[in-house]
């Protein structure tokens, strides 16, 4: 949502290029504070037990009844992969241990970057949570691909079991954007 | 800064664990909206030309007068490689195209991810800008160590040219802590 106010003395805020910039920014009109904004990090992972990974159907919206590996925003003061666990633990109620990092996807028109790591659970112990009403384990022949909550995930969990198949599991960059989106019929 | 005020509506603001939620957040005393805080992104290039890379002296604080890799805040609306280039172009007036990404960092207690991206310079155009006051190629031998602005920026530097005398180039991922900073007595 837009902002309009100051966080910092309450007074009003307006877009302006401050001295020194090159881009609009929120300007209070009172103090002179600028309040940046920036993209979020969303952090997650793809959980393995032996040949299968663990999904999560979102009990919440946004998406909510579609599957999604358990992700979230990145907190303050935790890393990248202490935040991939945490969602895990939050979202699924599993223990995983970090492998390595797996996707790294910008989608800039939603002012988001995803870093999803390969996991691997501690154990065959998960549950519902307040954010999925299921949780459960796929193999690729049992994964619901049409009813994947985010584009982002689709195409890691695509890259996940083609690497798989390969033997090679390695880094995949890439980008998607609002033409990626309605190429593919996908949601963001 | 800590935030006092609501940004939709002017309100004063508390900290405290909304429901459903198990943090901590900013939320609203008048209207309840949370303004959420999280980490943000810097962005950067580790620009090559032949057998040297590309450093800038910072005209700016923090850490004026220290050298550096092209690098800043990833804004909206941009992906993490076009914000390395633009940042390269900003900061050293200098064109590039990106390799492959090569530094992934997380510094928790300051809030940041870091992700460099090894770059080819299109050519050997390059000057000062507003951001610095001095842009220059270096070889291995000749990079100011001692005089390198940040943790990661060394880190970096370092794992780069012990990659390139192996041969191969792989992502770095690594986690820059008070401890890790201590230890190497190094700036944040």
């Amino acid at each position: 949502m837009p902002i309009k106010y100051c966080n910092q003395c309450g007074g009003l805020t307006t877009l302006k290029i401050p001295h020194g910039d090159n881009l609009p920014r929120v300007v209070c009109e009172n103090c002179g504070f600028i309040q940046y904004e920036n993209p979020r990090v969303i952090v997650g992972c793809i959980p393995e037990w032996k040949d299968q990974i663990l999904l999560c159907k979102r009990a919440i919206e946004p998406r909510l009844g579609f599957w999604t590996l358990p992700a979230g925003f990145l907190e303050n003061n935790e890393t990248t992969q202490e935040g991939a666990l945490r969602e895990t633990k939050e979202e699924a109620n599993a223990s995983a241990t970090i492998i390595d990092v797996f996707s790294l996807i910008d989608i800039p028109h939603i002012n988001q970057v995803y870093l999803l790591y390969r996991a691997k659970l501690e154990d065959a112990n998960f549950s519902a949570t307040f954010e999925s009403s299921d949780v459960a384990l796929f193999d690729e022949s049992s994964i619901p691909w049409d009813d994947i909550a985010f584009a982002a995930i689709k195409k890691s969990l695509k890259r996940y079991f083609s690497d798989k198949r390969s033997g090679t599991f390695s880094l995949h960059a890439e980008t998607i954007n609002v033409s990626t989106l309605k190429k593919h019929r996908i949601g963001s």
